[in-house]
């Protein structure tokens, strides 16, 4: 699949956007939205998208969107070591299937990371429902606290 | 190391932005600055680093700097991919050591990829520096064509 392509509106996060898939949600506002990866690499993985923008990739994001999603993405990325007690935060951004991309509509993941744990694989294993529904709970709670 | 913490002036990154350190440059504006990583995982992994804020990581960088740093990332991404005819794009930002974090300066790494060549290990192994210069060459040449 080349980086410079069609946008899918069947993808799975076009699909969440409008409400037809189920997501457990840590953030939203008129641009961005971000919630639980269900195939977590660490325990917090988050992900953040644009709302509005059919963006299959960093390529074809306008400036101000951008801007928008790495702003939540660093006050995300506190929110996940204040609350996780995360000793490190990965944030990646995949643009193409050489480069890990899986889903076509445009995402940063945010991954915490512990020196005790090693990484998982991505959207190998998917998380119990109610493991990231409490995490969710958790992490809106410190986001509005 | 925390995540929290005090600025190293003496990092490497920190001499590169002062000269006392030398970089295949690839862009520069008043605010960011991006250079071939010396240690680079695939041919043109790409550093964007912000020149006047001293943020060891995400936490620690204002919001404008953080989007001039992000509109950089994306642009040259762009020149990566049309240049290098990239087939995929990483785009990763690591914060704190069991992140990956290694300077600790923050950065963006731009990597690379295509579908034939796995990655390298991070900061294992060093370019041939005639290498870089004749590759910074071409991408700046490519940035203002």
């Amino acid at each position: 699949m080349s980086l410079y392509g069609d946008y899918d509106p069947q993808n799975i996060f076009a699909r969440i956007i409008r409400g037809e898939a189920p997501c457990h949600k840590v953030y939203e506002d008129d641009d961005v939205l971000a919630f639980l990866d269900a195939f977590p690499q660490s325990r917090g993985h988050t992900l953040v998208i644009p709302k509005r923008a059919t963006a299959r990739n960093l390529l074809e994001i306008d400036a101000d969107t951008l801007s928008k999603l790495i702003l939540v993405a660093q006050r995300l990325t506190g929110v996940l070591i204040d609350e996780l007690q995360a000793e490190g935060v990965q944030v990646a951004q995949f643009n193409g299937a050489p480069a890990g991309q899986t889903v076509y509509h445009l995402h940063f993941h945010l991954i915490p990371r512990w020196s005790a744990s090693s990484l998982g694989a991505h959207a190998q294993n998917r998380a119990e429902p109610a493991e990231l529904a409490a995490l969710a709970a958790r992490l809106v709670e410190r986001l509005q606290g």
